[in-house]
């Protein structure tokens, strides 16, 4: 889940000097925020600085980050002649920026005996932004294109499993020793749909992605209806938000699976005593399975108290320190 | 859920003259726009047109609504003593406009033999506007005061649930022939937080609504990780948005409920062809249940095709004409 960002002194100093997109697109740049976590914390494991519209700027779509109103894509794809203009270009010529990012990122961090994750956005996700221009409360137009013209929905979803799938791969190569596919907003959608529309795209993402050789992650927000249909997409792990508690994922998907998640967001804003219980709390579903990856159920807040970052990791590391915990490996690191 | 609105020609016609809040508050306009619906389509009970939020204006908070922001509260409960202002007045006093609207659309709906549906929203989704002062993406304001601040939470739910529960008795003494909690935001919450910090209100609102004697759906959005505690909270049907399954749902709560949804509102932007087939297939997990009441899975959106809405109707008509069907019921309305 994301670690940097605007919570952080350090990354709204970089902010008022550089634009997201120049910070991502800047290897050294993207290397020092992706640290800027990991100096400030006790944590486990880095998370490299990007973001999922990269890849669809990659593929000739013309993206801007608007002030007050987010990522907007300029020009969206609305038809099978959008669709058939995207290019599928090799990640090391049209995202060679983050790999290099990860390279330098890895450097540093194996000093540390830290190991770093990639990520790319999901198909779901990656249709969502491409179609609606930019973020959407309904989901209309992705979702109208999804159930009424098939064969533009089948020829863009071909697109960008390929597309994600290369990318994280390539982050693999360039050193990331583990990867996250955020289908973030899939679970807008029914469970049969998520099968028939979705599901065969995550999983040849996930396939491609695989090839790396390394633990990858598949995460959804809100996706507690569709935590059987996201298990058959492959992956090793299943992210999942605050509103579904650990013990009951376990139950649905089998103990073999490793579950990261899921203290909501919110949490550390409260005061101690609150947060270190539902902290606790998280930490008891999981009940010290080795599958637990501790985490946020989804990405941290602006103005999120620093502090009860730094006393939350440190919170997971006291209780959790009876369990195995090997923060250098992919597969169990806890905090 | 939401019939009149934007979509509708007659609608917009009556907004280029009248804000939302003065055609809630003119009896006449209010019922006029209850009606619109009910003249363009063959629809087998009416909603009421007001909005969840006069129940907090009752209460002192000051609410307009600001273009394109969405509702505003100017002066949201941060604190105990903003609790302590609250008033909890009679609903004959602070909204009487909705109860005379309700009186006025019985007269015409009577004499078409069609039911009236009164609505306020739940004690969570009252609680979400109070305290954030306007739509949240986050929820971090209300989330944050359940999770640390319980003594100003419990004060406020205690007069939120009340409120809400007068609101909807006063309703169905008016006229109301079947009422709606919608708590459409509860979705937000982990099961844990909602039966512990919700559910005790939503049940205190819908004891007292009962006292009515009149059918009461409870609502949410996106509550499939919540139905099994909703149905704690008492009343007659449970409403479900299209993300599950109408047949899961029955499964999971029991056949002996009625249960309202669930067509995704998106469907009704698609040729008639694919919308027809997602309509069957809604009406194919129902089964004919009596307790089936067909309806989307959350608030028709803007720009929605009116001709798609007729259509559909007359759909769901012909496609359950073998089933029981008394539209003049309130507890079998189809449609």
């Amino acid at each position: 889940m994301r670690q940097a960002g605007r919570y952080m002194p350090e990354y709204r100093k970089l902010r008022e000097r550089y634009d997201i997109l120049e910070m991502i697109k800047t290897p050294e740049l993207a290397c020092e925020v992706t640290l800027q976590p990991m100096n400030a914390f006790d944590l486990d494991a880095a998370i490299i600085f990007a973001d999922i519209l990269t890849a669809l700027e990659a593929m000739g779509l013309q993206l801007s980050f608007e002030k007050g109103e987010g990522p907007v894509i300029h020009n969206p794809v609305r038809s099978l002649a959008d669709v058939e203009r995207l290019g599928t270009p090799a990640p090391e010529e049209a995202l060679g920026f983050t790999l290099q990012a990860i390279r330098l990122a890895r450097r540093e961090l194996d000093s540390r005996g830290l190991p770093l994750i990639g990520f790319s956005g999901g198909p779901y996700t990656l249709a969502c932004y491409a179609i609606e221009g930019g973020s959407s409360k309904t989901h209309r137009r992705v979702k109208q294109m999804m159930m009424s013209a098939p064969e533009i929905w089948h020829a863009l979803m071909t697109r960008l499993s390929e597309v994600s799938g290369e990318y994280l791969l390539a982050q693999a190569r360039a050193g990331a020793q583990a990867l996250q596919v955020f289908d973030s907003w899939a679970g807008e959608l029914n469970v049969d749909d998520y099968r028939r529309y979705v599901l065969p795209y995550s999983q040849r993402t996930i396939e491609i992605a695989k090839t790396g050789g390394v633990p990858l992650i598949h995460f959804a927000v809100n996706n507690s209806h569709l935590l059987e249909a996201m298990r058959v997409a492959g992956g090793d792990v299943l992210g999942v938000d605050w509103r579904i508690n650990l013990d009951t994922a376990w139950n649905r998907i089998g103990n073999q699976w490793a579950v990261q998640g899921n203290l909501d967001p919110v949490a550390l804003f409260c005061d101690w005593e609150t947060l270190e219980q539902r902290t606790r709390d998280v930490l008891m579903q999981a009940d010290g399975r080795i599958g637990h990856i501790f985490n946020l159920g989804h990405g941290i807040l602006p103005e999120t108290p620093v502090d009860n970052v730094r006393r939350l990791v440190e919170l997971v590391h006291e209780t959790t320190s009876s369990v195995v915990r090997s923060p250098s490996s992919e597969t169990t690191e806890n905090g």
